[in-house]
């Protein structure tokens, strides 16, 4: 090859690099499946999708800087790259199985891609997802996992699926990784530093960081919901989602928006936490619709998960959103859904 | 809003942009089957496995400056990106049915989103694959495209099957993307500027920028060939993963390596050709092995579909890659497969 003048020298992939962070992320996150016949180390993997399923994927991309904080810890970037993958799947009622993950790399970092790889399989291992595919590459730190699930066939929760008198429900509480990212995009810039916050603001960032796809849920709600979604952008924006999918309108009481006990310490004021409860994004909870009568047994099936769920409204004929303060005056959301990073 | 100050203005997805990227690429590139129950609009796509099959998962990233020259062409891009995952669908033997894209872009241009979709568009019709889920992302310009394909149950083409006496076979030509590198580095820096160079520096070029996954190639061989790899880090290191999945060894023919006539004039001595066809990667041609007894019936499949097959040297005990000159000298492969932008 000495002939060859000028190569270039930055490729991770061809230099052999490739394939010891693939297969150190795989030894890192293997959850043994009997449905994989051949994971990472082929052109391809080649899985089997249960008879009478029908296959759900989702994928969905983090940028350093945009979806998480340049400060974000590894860890933390690689259970949240699987975290709002399976949010989706979740908001289809999905059941998890596998995931490949194509991750851009400014330089070879075998700590950084340890710790990344521990996030990862943390949360893989509570789905038991296995990573079965794999790209690393050079380039400006970027993270797209794409998660793959089953539904029985023409079974699963879309967005289409609507109808007039329906009760809208959220699990968990909102607002929480909005009031995180203020607090992200404020204050410390190192894992460390955040380590010395107050724990209300801890647990903001960490909701913000961390956050917990709500399978189960899913799941359990599947036979009983009309419509579902996952809030990524904030509740508004996704909420309009399966409003114009469905054809109908849906008013919301914005004083039955469920808050946690940290967003409530870092924004006293319930008209305060309105905003960042109904525009912001990454909280990752699933929002419902379904018939009345069958309330009950969704909140007895959420009791069951140990999961909040929180009737927060009406689906009604017509178009658009409304949302109601205590005294009935409309509460406006001005900017729904923006939430990303700078 | 208005008591949030200084929010982000950078996101494309909540800012739905993303909505409108995302189905402007859907209705480029809408392909109908009716393996597809829910493609883009929903929080995860739901596909169909036909039955008896297997699922085949393709994901690779191209990242600007690194997998293609800045200068490469929207169309070129979108092309490209999906022609590296059917190359690896086309390695196993499989048949493509859907993709993926995730999309991450500097900037909302639509004119450019719109080429990116016709070159992407026009491979994915050639194959019927149809693009089912996305995300568009704001960040540096990178690619990634998750290809999925079928194989019947226990099929298809791995690396691990080589055996000791099979024939190695090598599809198309090689080398030219490699040369297509290096006038891409040292050569013009616009499309417009490629097009007028020679026709045979625009042949490699166009090699470079629009590899044909041999899709058919691979379906056709998948009976006959006991392993097979698509040919993207260069024919010394992707064989050389062959050998070593298989416990076995090669000996390559330097002069049996089939070179285009657009190569030829750029390097006249076949020495001058063998680094490029050895090390050079992008050419997406398929490298298989199969016993000498299948030679014959596998050229005439070959030859019904149009593409060149060329035996190029056989499987041996031991390990490791040699290659040979006509006067039986050992061709030394100094930095095997490295070949992506500096």
């Amino acid at each position: 090859m000495g002939g060859e003048a000028r190569r270039p020298r930055r490729a991770v992939r061809a230099a052999g690099a490739e394939f010891d962070l693939v297969r150190s992320l795989a030894r890192a996150t293997r959850v043994a499946r009997s449905d994989v016949r051949m994971g990472i180390g082929d052109d391809a993997a080649l899985v089997r999708v249960p008879p009478r399923s029908e296959l759900v994927l989702a994928v969905d991309t983090l940028v350093a800087g945009v979806h998480f904080p340049r400060s974000a810890a590894a860890f933390d970037i690689g259970w949240k790259a699987l975290a709002v993958n399976l949010s989706d799947l979740a908001a289809m009622g999905a059941r998890p199985a596998w995931a490949t993950l194509a991750l851009t790399l400014p330089r070879a970092d075998g700590t950084w891609v340890a710790a990344f790889a521990r996030g990862f399989a943390r949360l893989a291992r509570q789905h038991g997802v296995s990573l079965v595919g794999g790209d690393t590459t050079r380039g400006p730190l970027t993270v797209t996992v794409q998660a793959h699930g089953f539904l029985p066939r023409d079974g699963g929760l879309l967005r289409s699926g609507a109808r007039v008198g329906d009760v809208i429900l959220i699990s968990g509480c909102l607002g929480d990784a909005a009031a995180g990212l203020r607090l992200a995009m404020q204050g410390p810039k190192s894992p460390a530093a955040a380590g010395r916050m107050p724990a209300a603001q801890r647990t903001l960032l960490q909701r913000l960081n961390r956050p917990q796809p709500r399978v189960a849920l899913g799941l359990a709600l599947r036979p009983l919901a009309h419509a579902a979604i996952d809030v990524s952008d904030g509740l508004a924006q996704d909420l309009t989602h399966v409003l114009r999918a469905s054809g109908v309108g849906a008013v919301l009481q914005a004083d039955q928006l469920p808050a946690s006990g940290a967003l409530r310490r870092y924004r006293p004021l319930p008209q305060q936490r309105w905003p960042l409860q109904l525009a912001g994004g990454d909280d990752y909870e699933l929002c419902f619709t379904l018939p009345p009568q069958r309330l009950r047994r969704a909140l007895q099936a959420a009791r069951r998960i140990g999961v909040a769920l929180t009737p927060i409204g009406r689906v009604v004929a017509g178009r658009g959103l409304q949302v109601h303060d205590p005294a009935g005056k409309a509460v406006v959301v001005s900017r729904p859904g923006f939430t990303h990073f700078a």
